[in-house]
């Protein structure tokens, strides 16, 4: 591999930032290589011919995936990997070095233009996940690109806004996902955000590209911009940002050269971000030699397994689903015959095919299709209508496809509200009044109210399924997959009742996280309030049991929480078993539950199978802001398990050892904290018995007072002189 | 006058700190006096004797008028005026300067312990009620001591906790009322709170005490620490405040004469603080001379006015009250006889009499008296319940007082949560199986949830009503007066449904004010929450129509709403006319409506009057944080007009001339906000029309990208200077 010390001021310089929309620098008189980097969480877009000024037009073609918002409904590591492998070899058939993504960031709120592209809105979820697409990427010599680092959690006003953040809630969940995938796959690279974070750019924040990522966490890879994500270079260069992409022509190396002449600029801090772009070169240069061209039928297989696994069964009434082959069926929806499968924006794939729900249903079934309604909101939405209503009528069952056209959700834009079209529920309305027996398939990126969720017998949750959806989705609807998707996230009754409702996406540059931790379903238990259908949800053809909960800390401390689950229906099926973590009592706040395990599960009709879920002692930790470290309680915790985080099967407690806080005491200790210390204690009580003389709940009213104050009262037994020496004693016992 | 050059250092320094608990010092050789504070927002508190080590020991008899709680509920500044007048004489008597009160912080939380000594959980009863007292007590020469200042919403953790709260939330909601009182009366002083506010002690916040207290407001008067709120005053003093409370037996003066002797300090600093000291002295000097004592009944019929037009009747269904002079009642809850009147902490009020309920309800009618529960929950329940439940059996009506036993809301600590006591609730229950004609009449500093209300015909919400409370219950009950009270804050129906819910009271030193502006109503309606019983609400005895609405903008810009107001009923009344403005469209953050104005109105049976409520144009503001300052959006105005905030009446829409903000664009300007700007959006469209070329919405993703980002990207068809340098004329041209 090239020294550093073999390049030009220059040349280091130049090596820092991309030559192109795509590719970084090559260094000729050296041999360094220029490689590139494509976007793609779901999917591969490496631009065909000239790009355009965004790098946003045509690609070459390359299966498409389903997107995040379906793959993580999988709650499926295995299959997640292996839909990482897929991503891997197709980049690697493509000479693509890196691949830009997974997306890991939290869905904060259900308006995201982007959640489509995220996981979950639990770190957990969004951890697991995102760290099987890593493993799986880079099982093929070929870099994962963690995005987008950090508390990039809204669309509006993206490249300025300010996630204002406090620290517990940061750590716990916003920086946690990105925490899991880092310590344990480390990727090779990590994608900086557009945003602002408490005020500092996360490109120039050396705190987070830094102290956080490299020094906690152990990092060792390489910080690229997201594209344009650079503020000012000179300063995010030593704060960690180790290559700006896009190209600048050559303008902001030629400010870092200059910063480093007038020794504004570490000449170290150079080097270090360009020797890391030389580790990425040269781990891009190791990567295998591909045998042979892309196998488009197996990756399209692997598509339509992940399709069928992601989707959700929401309802399912009268066992209305499956559905009977050769059934009668009435097909509604412009979406049945136009999918809409994955989102707008820089994750577009051109696809190597694409199945349509329609095509795939007629093959099961006899079909009448009609539209509906357009997905633009154009045509003669009465005769569409009417059209479905009669086919409706004459149908044994009916199969709406409603969804949110393309253009209400993207990247570089959030929603204002969760509403499906009105043309779309109006015709669902009109088509269930002639036909009770109505099966309505969801096709949404981000979460949609669904205020027909008591009137139809069945609701089969899609998401964007990538290519294969449509065939995947009629292999649910006939049976051939039993549904197993769970909801990452939860479906709420109104938009109003999300926790970040009212804070986001904020004003004038600044969007308050002012839900602090409850995001989420934390939120929705915290505040006991109903949803439409709760996070972990999910139906399937066949039914489970759970029985027997116990748990053991291993040797580790971690905690291995068992429950024997049988199928007990009539058909094979797969269950995801989901171990909340609670605490009755806490010295910090808590959400009512918050998952710490969870595991997918296949078992044939009468099957039992006793279920070890693994809880992370890591995960049992919260952030302790006064020692700024992960601390665990001592005591007691509750796990319950469940088939969802408001369908629980049972419980089991263990008490667990706490990590040791110490914290020296002070001037600013309170007499009610200082009560029960051992060297200190005396004196408290001393002061509360004094205290105690001015009244009825005197002393209660007074437990809050720093010892540090009270002692300088006129009158107190005790002067601030002895107070500080009894500190100074006290301490020095501690230590 | 003496002049501050007359005082030694030593002298200087010794008059910003306090002689004992409630003295200033004096300088006996220039005939400096030494003035006396004392506590008490809702009457006098000055100790007898010997002050205990808190001063919280035995005070000399004074009016305990109704606490804070129950005087914001009459919504009437000249009642509170008059209340604030006799505080002031009460205080000259006394010879006591100045009166440690009004208390206006916000009720942000339910749960605060010290919400009965606040007025609102809405800024603008809190600083028009605030300002009364204030002109009240100043009338007579005495001076206010406006507090807690500021953001001081809870007393957990009070002496260390800091409030996070964004610049706009601080303005509109936690500065709001003190900016009014301020500038508008010129309270003597300002006491500053014991809390940090975004990390930094309100007793060291140059930006607080000094930045916005007097360069933005204008403030002519001293600062005074709450007692004990000093943490380092070497800090604090150049910071604004002016004068330590209690005395720190001259250890902090001798740290200001050390900091000044070592260049540490400003010794102009000093001074100005110790000439606010003889500012204060000489203002306490000029008090007319006291004719006569205490006219102790003239002011407990002022207390018991205070009281009737305190109280607030929630429900009365059926017509139950007003009761018949005679008739035969089952007087049932040992608060009728042990009324609980005030609330804890330091401004318990030594009162000059005490008029229990069940005294006075003895005088109208044929009363049979049972506790029904004990306060501290000792003694027989079941016993307790039997006795009571047989009276009521026997009676025509049934007043049932239940309520807060005075442990359970105190300064110092917080609630948990804001449940009766179960003994009383299962009380109540047996009782209203008994016989179903229940007046339940509350006794509460804090708003309690009322499981309840659906069930008993009618409820008197009687707050801490001071200790003609109970002679004024009866007035009410009986219809000698006719109740016109209004909630000052929501009573919501569950404690979670509370927007500070999940934030309050924040651990480890800091609490989020995670809702923002959306504080009290204004949060239930901006998430569309039901409420047990909503902000304004208040029934009458008699009922009344609402018409016409109109409004007219003033020469001043200020808005009058008129309304004709008509006693639709057969008895006199007061009406709280409310008026409310809301924005359909806004560029920021607006609740569904806020109070803009109110005014209460007494009308004969059959009367109408034509209501002119003023609405200042100052109200009509955001703070706007790009330009650190109050604007008024152009544009349309909704006033709604109504006897509650949930109980509107009828709407006017008014157009308004806007505040000029100009804001100079820079590299940081989006696309999107350039491309209709006169210099630059030709510049904007140009790249627009490029971004276009990369397909279908990428323009509208871009949007929000700024141009210096763009400009960068390769192929634009701008340079980064060109950009510059249009950027540059475009601001000269606005200049």
């Amino acid at each position: 591999m090239t020294n550093i010390t073999e390049l030009t001021l220059e040349e280091r310089a130049s090596l820092t930032s991309g030559a192109d929309f795509w590719t970084t620098k090559a260094v000729d008189r050296l041999g360094v290589a220029s490689i590139m980097m494509t976007d793609g969480p779901h999917g591969l877009r490496k631009q065909s011919g000239a790009t355009d000024h965004l790098g946003l037009a045509g690609s070459v073609p390359a299966t498409c995936f389903p997107p995040a918002v379906a793959l993580a409904s999988t709650w499926d590591a295995e299959l997640a990997e292996r839909v990482g492998e897929a991503l891997g070899v197709e980049s690697a058939i493509e000479d693509v070095a890196v691949i830009l993504g997974p997306g890991i960031n939290i869905k904060r709120s259900p308006l995201c233009g982007r959640n489509f592209e995220y996981l979950s809105e639990d770190p957990l979820v969004a951890g697991v996940l995102g760290s099987a697409l890593v493993r799986g990427i880079q099982s093929q010599g070929v870099g994962a690109s963690l995005k987008h680092f950090a508390a990039n959690n809204q669309e509006t006003d993206r490249m300025r806004a300010s996630s204002d953040v406090d620290p517990r809630t940061l750590r716990e969940i916003y920086l946690r996902a990105f925490e899991r995938v880092v310590t344990g796959e480390q990727p090779w690279t990590v994608m900086c955000s557009y945003n602002r974070i408490n005020g500092v750019y996360a490109s120039e924040d050396p705190w987070l590209l830094t102290g956080v990522l490299r020094g906690e966490w152990g990092f060792e890879g390489l910080v690229v911009s997201d594209w344009g994500a650079v503020n000012d270079r000179v300063v995010g260069l030593p704060a960690g940002l180790d290559l700006e992409m896009p190209s600048s022509g050559g303008r902001t190396d030629a400010q870092l050269v200059a910063a480093v002449r007038e020794q504004r600029l570490s000449e170290a801090a150079l080097d270090l971000a360009a020797s890391r772009v030389l580790d990425l070169v040269a781990k891009a240069g190791r990567r295998p030699a591909v045998a042979g061209s892309l196998d488009v039928d197996a990756h399209h297989m692997l598509a339509r397994e992940a399709a069928g696994r992601g989707m959700v069964l929401l309802k399912n009434d009268g066992g209305l689903l499956p559905l009977r082959a050769g059934a009668s069926l009435a097909v509604i929806g412009e979406f049945a015959r136009t999918p809409r499968y994955q989102g707008a924006g820089s994750s577009l794939i051109n696809p190597t095919r694409l199945d349509p729900a329609l095509d795939a249903l007629a093959a099961d079934a006899e079909v009448t299709f009609a539209p509906g309604f357009t997905l633009d909101g154009t045509g003669d939405a009465a005769s569409l209508r009417a059209e479905a209503v009669a086919a409706a009528a004459a149908a044994e069952v009916v199969v709406v496809f409603l969804g949110l056209p393309a253009l209400e959700e993207s990247e570089g834009y959030d929603r204002t509200h969760i509403d499906l079209p009105a043309v779309q529920l109006e015709t669902l309305a009109a088509v269930h009044a002639a036909n009770p027996n109505v099966i309505v398939v969801l096709s949404n990126g981000g979460v949609v109210a669904l205020p027909f969720r008591d009137d139809v017998p069945a609701i089969l949750e899609g998401w964007l399924l990538g290519q294969a959806g449509g065939t995947a989705t009629a292999d649910v609807l006939f049976g051939r997959v039993n549904p197993s998707g769970r909801l990452a996230e939860t479906i709420p009754l109104r938009l109003e009742d999300n926790p970040s409702y009212g804070s986001f996406p904020g004003e004038f540059g600044h969007v308050r996280y002012g839900e602090g931790i409850l995001v989420g379903y934390r939120g929705y238990d915290a505040r006991g309030l109903d949803v439409a259908f709760p996070f972990g949800h999910g139906l399937s053809y066949t039914t489970f049991s759970y029985s027997d909960p116990s748990a053991v800390v291993t040797a580790d401390g971690d905690v291995d929480v068992t429950v024997l689950l049988t199928n007990t229906g009539t058909v094979a099926g797969r269950e995801v078993v989901q171990v909340y973590v609670g605490r009755e009592e806490s010295a910090v706040q808590r959400p009512p539950r918050a998952l710490a395990g969870f595991a997918s599960v296949e078992l044939a009709p009468g099957q039992s199978r006793s279920v070890t879920v693994r809880v992370e002692r890591r995960d049992l930790a919260y952030w302790d802001v006064r020692v700024d470290r992960w601390v665990v309680e001592p005591g007691a915790y509750t796990f319950e398990v469940g088939a969802s985080s408001r369908d629980l099967c049972g419980s089991v407690a263990v008490a667990l050892e706490g990590d040791l806080v110490v914290l020296p005491i002070s001037l600013n200790s309170t007499i009610g904290e200082l009560a029960d210390h051992p060297a200190a204690g005396a004196m408290a009580r001393q002061i509360l018995a004094v205290l105690d003389q001015a009244g009825d709940g005197a002393a209660e009213m007074m437990a809050s007072v720093p010892i540090g104050r009270i002692a300088t009262f006129p009158g107190m037994p005790i002067t601030l002189e002895q107070v500080r020496e009894l500190i100074d004693t006290a301490n020095s016992d501690l230590a």
